[in-house]
């Protein structure tokens, strides 16, 4: 029960010249699924990647980080396992899939990108993967964006065009989620591609302001997973990018990409029914305003007021209070719903009718937003709700 | 449905000589329950506390502070509204608490302490608290507990005795719970008192320690309230205690009384079906472990795996990963439940079975151990998991 977000229109997923996907059916959890992405990038492709700051880092992302150093002709997706807390067996488990991969794609092994996602601290099953690559399937953007999802209730996908200087490039992107959302590069998996060229150097340094305008600005429950990554990939078979406008172009088409992912991944957060966009205003900087607007976003008592349609909005302001903004002025403090103004000056707005927020909580989109009324900055965070399939999901996850 | 706990006994609670208790019902958001409990002291007693560290902390708290630079005659607490977020209107009404429960008491204003628990944001309804002082009862320690309790299912209360080189001296204490459970002095509400006759300071540098081994080793949902707090009383009506083998003796009945209320919060806390101990050990100073088993005590994903009874606990060395500890070496990590070793040295432990550790969960009680090997300090925090009734007593609390 995803919130607003329908399945990807295939016709509206842009290939990128320069990748060939391609997908399995390994049976590495279950039979009759696709759990095996191949990404094969032409000769002189620019990658770059952020990964999960957690210090029990699966092997895959040992090894991508360390393969990331030279060129990189393919990179490997499998879900059902995240071969995570596997230790020495499974970073050789991991470098195995990066040799079969190569064999299949006439690539070295250092030259391949391994990504695992699934259940933690079992072995990868690495030869169920190896055994499935001959019968590897050419596929689109829509298989690759299925065959990475866990529990996922709905493909994640988006393309966009943009004209530069040297002619129209494409970007389209793929994201999974759905639990261990969290801030900081720790969030899920992601890869959007252009075929525009773009050097190393400056595909990276787009990768990080791209990151903080969207996948580090969501939270589905605050845990941080070991495993994830979000990737660029520029494979150059398109126009050549390197002025500081068509930089500029391109930036903005992959953060729009990356944002719409980014959300998609909210608004089918496990058990999600609202998506809620946590706005918090006039900060000193932005690491106070990130601070409270997460603070908010992983309140179990906010969450599940959410999930209530309830305006318990005390529990907004309590969340505020406990932020650790240790000179906050509480009195300066103002919070509005959508565009209701909730409380004025640090207490109950005069003309604040409880009906007023009611409405506006029970569409299953709205904005929080605090006004802390000190300074210039401000941050946003995308979250949901807190609701009885959160619990059901999470309970229930490996059954 | 609280875990291992009963009502208290009310035989075995102790009566504290220099302390009258007595409640009534007051009507504040529903009638006809015990929703005022005032709490009137000897001459001379001492008193001492610690709140809340929310920025937002309620105005009762403010005033409470504020009292209790002098001496204290009367303490009062009221359920149903926590008078936070209520600005300047909010201070006004809790001094005209003070001012009714001075007159009823024969106290300054400034004599009496206030506590209030309930919803936050909405004026506090003072002139029903002070119209129903007149037909105040004399109670018992039982019916004090139950005077409190807000969300909690079971009243809390315990007792002990101690014998000290001038006579036998009394601990009796109540907390409630049970939802924005936290560290930090920010838990709850929970009064102790003992007959013994304590300086003010060493009540005060006791209180801390106390605190340290009980309430702040707890946590529900990570919530920080606006108003709690924790109140350590010598009425002095007993023996007097100065040396210290006696401050000794006492502080130990006063650890052990907080503990015992701390736990009884944590069993009652809110959709709670286990109690878990989380123990962290060899660490390098008592921070980094109380940082850790603080990270896995409120990570959603572990505790819907305790609901579940899902030995799913790649979760808890993810949480271990994301606690924040940046030269954290996850080779060296074991981690136990109850007796059963799951992971030695960062990974699976190859005798391993998943059926022990499935044992140990389905109990109602166990202990989650990591063990860091890299120090010598440990930390432990009591918690419990996250159910179905957790997202339904608090998407219900105000309906």
């Amino acid at each position: 029960m995803a919130v607003n977000l329908s399945p990807p229109d295939p016709t509206q997923l842009f290939p990128v010249p320069g990748i060939e996907l391609s997908y399995a059916m390994a049976g590495i959890k279950k039979p009759g699924r696709k759990d095996v992405l191949v990404m094969r990038l032409a000769p002189g492709a620019t990658v770059a990647g952020v990964f999960t700051r957690n210090r029990f880092c699966a092997a895959p992302v040992l090894l991508a980080k360390h393969h990331l150093k030279g060129p990189v002709r393919a990179l490997v997706v499998n879900t059902g396992n995240a071969n995570a807390g596997t230790g020495k067996e499974g970073l050789k488990r991991a470098l195995a899939v990066c040799n079969a991969v190569g064999k299949a794609t006439q690539a070295k092994p250092t030259q391949v990108l391994p990504f695992s996602t699934g259940v933690i601290m079992e072995q990868l099953p690495a030869d169920k993967i190896a055994n499935a690559l001959p019968s590897l399937r050419a596929g689109s953007w829509l298989d690759a964006a299925e065959a990475i999802m866990t529990t996922d209730t709905v493909a994640k996908a988006c393309s966009r065009k943009v004209k530069l200087s040297g002619g129209e490039a494409v970007v389209t992107g793929i994201a999974k989620g759905s639990g261990m959302i969290h801030p900081d590069m720790a969030t899920m998996l992601s890869f959007v591609a252009t075929d525009a060229r773009v050097s190393r150097s400056n595909l990276q340094s787009m990768l990080k302001r791209v990151a903080d305008q969207s996948f580090n600005c969501i939270t589905v429950d605050g845990d941080t997973s070991t495993n994830d990554a979000f990737m660029l990939i520029a494979t150059g078979k398109g126009p050549s990018v390197s002025s500081r406008k068509d930089l500029s172009i391109l930036e903005n088409a992959l953060t729009r990409v990356s944002q719409q992912l980014a959300q998609a991944i909210i608004r089918d957060g496990e058990g999600a029914t609202k998506f809620v966009t946590v706005t918090v205003e006039r900060g000193r900087n932005t690491a106070e305003c990130r601070r409270i607007a997460y603070t908010i976003a992983h309140s179990p008592l906010v969450k599940t007021a959410f999930f209530a349609s309830d305006p318990n909005l005390g529990r907004i302001l309590c969340a505020v209070g406990y932020a650790g903004i240790k000179d906050l002025d509480t009195d300066r403090i103002d919070l509005f719903l959508d565009g209701v103004c909730v409380v004025k000056s640090g207490s109950r707005n005069a003309s604040y009718v409880e009906s007023d927020a009611l409405a506006a909580m029970k569409k299953p989109e709205f904005t929080v937003r605090v006004v802390l009324n000190r300074g210039r900055t401000s941050a946003t965070v995308w979250t949901c709700d807190f609701s009885y399939d959160y619990v059901k999901i999470n309970a229930e996850y490996r059954s």
